[in-house]
């Protein structure tokens, strides 16, 4: 019997079965300056233990995507090895903040399934939850993907696909105990704008732009434990070119839309995103985000945005489908999150 | 006087010296984390803290090859600076594991000189110890070298070759204190397979690949203080190519055999090693294992295997020598390790 | 109006202006070990707590680079975003190290005024301190820059330019509380020369070279939180080359001169600076150093060596500048430092 892991197969999926993620990881200050040293990350709450205390936390915790990325890496070697594409996010959530010494797992429950109509593949749906070591959920989302059969005579399983949320309302948050911005100090935290001075509709474009090397999505993806084939190995595709992971263009995008948005300072919610073109080594990824909503919170000087996160590969800001319907060529990532925000 | 180190040619070593290399060094949280960013390593016991208390260990160790390579490194501007090439390992023993906050230094003693035929060059033999700060040691292994001589008219020392054991015996072999494996979390650690599932003569395809990057290879090179030039240096070679330090393979194809053989978690004893070919920036590595022996202890759970781990630039797998008795072209190391795992 | 950071043009400094920048940073085990993977860093004091205590300090700091590193790139988005030349640095003080857990922000005050004759451009001093998280000053330095007037047509301001010290005396400098080199360990520092064995005029090459890639002096400026573009983005420039940051190539050639000055442990004073030429990813940078001056200080076994480095790519040691008095093409920088070395 072959020991390796084959990955697996859309016939090996029933809805209802959870599956316990292998390789429980423990982070602190290494991931923490990796992090740093990957993306041009900036915001100050994830980059100061003092600015942290100073919005009631107890220190600096690990990037939120950071988080994500750690638990997204373990489902893939159970979910995704024999993915053909990553279809969606849905219903995230970041439930308790990630600091160093934490040791991370994952599980995810099989919530949908949908079996293609050329016979071949079929869509997998996953709820994913991330667990700290007092079994805590951290973050929990769902995934879809569309996973090749092995066998494409196995029968069709009953389609089931899942009742999602298009967007999380604003009650469905957590916002983190203890945060309180009400002594937020602006000018720390590198931008003057608070909650108030951003309108519905209103689009930002965040100027600058990274160059990506090989070294460096590769480096990252392999600090998240990602295993996916693609990623790292030049000889898989027939053009030799690695497909970046798309987390990393989502830590990328986010971290460039720090120069506008400094202060939307923590992720709490992942309404959607699309991976809309791939992206590869040495493409220059910039970024441009749209509010799409506000809501107060109950926190003390919290208030929580809705923002669109559009990475592109340099082509002009704000424009992300054609006529078409589709999304353009420069498009790499269109992302619908929600952060929180000094009022 | 020049003040720089020209490093040591053959004839400056005399059987029984003892040589203090220089540059202890602190390991933490930052190597652990760079371990995984720069190799696919997922082996549960250096991932998680809880994984490791769970067998019995304070916390997650530093990877055991990293702890190598630490103390190997401070080696080279002593030992091999001037070698033509790096002839053999013998006698690797992991006495104690190496914990964030340790301190290492490595002294080596000569313990055998032979001077080749040509009269240009000899092979030293070291017997390398690495030492925490409270003057344990956590690591020794035997290596030679073939170092080139300065002055060609300088006498030949009297050949002493020493007796080194083709393979420890399980009974050489040090368990850490306190491991146990008998509540080992075979789910979390990624593979079902335990000791009494390989066979002697089993070989495994672990069949990923990862392609190198120069900035990768030369980043994990400087962090364990190597300081071989032709690992950094592009003028260095007249092909203007690096040669990617050899432990850089080691620790790749280590990482990769987590597929297959992701519970062989600790790495006990080094029976041999031979870097077959060089590796540079560009090349795939893969990697096979043979299963060379198995063997019971006495620590509660815990079976001790032996391995062959080939790293390859993408041949086919299992293919190790031609007719001819040398390695192929595409056998880039063929390593022989001792490792633990659950029984 | 536009929420992202234009950065600040000629005309918007007054002589006086206090600019408090943002992003502190808490440093830590993650910086320490990126130092030493981006850098072939090996000086013994930064590489092992064990060897600091020795020295009388509580632990190895952080390399005193890396934390001019932290502190400089944080005035970038306030100081040099549209900066056309970085032209000097005076006055450099290190005051007091850091240690892991330490919070730093920076802050400086323009110090100096002067519009260039075209009307176009002119020149800002600052000055900038590095200050930690108990409000203490860590790190002092003057720098002056060549900054774009938005407004050809803005006035120019009355010039003020400083004067500042060419060179700082050895009371200038602040020596580390506590440090004491009475029992320091040459065999361990890895070099016998102590400061006795310097003479002022003395010359040194320091052999090795080492070749940059993208990926490594991006990571070290993301890393550092410098915001200038030209280090990011293929884009920027019309060759399609990243102008790698400055201070890279500082501490690329301050790691490669242990050899030969490896007890020149700590950095305290920095006299004077320019980056003679651009650097860009595939040269290999060498260095050499000169004995400038030397002093005694009020510290056990404590020296002081003024020392100029400089960094070439690959050019021949010890040539600096041609007939015409300017630097040769080959020079990167030229820089004058102050170190502490035992006595």
């Amino acid at each position: 019997m072959a020991k390796t892991n084959p990955g697996r197969f859309f016939e090996d999926y029933q809805v209802g079965q959870v599956i316990d993620h292998a390789v429980p990881r423990t982070v602190g200050a290494g991931e923490r300056a990796l992090y740093h040293a990957l993306y041009p990350a900036r915001h100050a709450l994830y980059s100061s233990d003092e600015f942290a205390r100073g919005c009631g936390l107890p220190e600096s915790p690990l990037d939120d995507l950071a988080a994500f990325h750690v638990v997204f890496g373990k489902t893939v070697p159970d979910v995704s090895l024999n993915a053909v594409a990553n279809l969606g996010y849905a219903e995230g959530r970041w439930l308790r903040p990630v600091y160093a010494g934490d040791t991370l797992r994952s599980s995810s429950e099989v919530i949908g399934l949908k079996q293609n109509s050329n016979g071949k593949t079929g869509v997998v749906y996953v709820r994913t939850r991330g667990m700290n070591q007092r079994d805590e959920v951290v973050l929990d989302y769902v995934r879809w993907v569309m996973v090749r059969k092995s066998n494409p005579d196995a029968p069709a399983p009953d389609t089931v696909v899942p009742d999602l949320k298009k967007v999380l309302s604003v009650d469905d948050l957590v916002i983190p105990e203890g945060l309180d911005f009400s002594n937020y100090d602006f000018t720390l935290a590198g931008e003057p704008h608070r909650w108030g001075d951003y309108e519905v509709g209103e689009t930002i474009d965040h100027v600058d732009g990274v160059t990506v090397e090989e070294a460096e999505h590769m480096m990252a993806t392999r600090l998240w434990q990602n295993t996916a084939k693609v990623h790292f190995d030049a000889t898989f595709r027939p053009d030799g070119q690695r497909l970046i992971y798309g987390g990393h263009v989502i830590s990328m995008a986010r971290a460039l839309s720090f120069n506008g948005l400094a202060n939307a300072q923590m992720i709490v919610g992942l309404n959607g995103g699309a991976h809309a073109n791939p992206c590869f080594s040495g493409l220059t990824v910039k970024a441009w985000s749209e509010v799409l909503d506000k809501a107060k919170t109950n926190a003390p000087g919290v208030g929580a945005i809705r923002l669109r996160l559009v990475a592109t590969r340099g082509g002009a800001p704000f424009a992300l489908k054609g006529e078409d319907g589709k999304y353009l060529p420069d498009v790499l990532l269109d992302l619908d999150y929600w952060a929180l925000m000094p009022i």
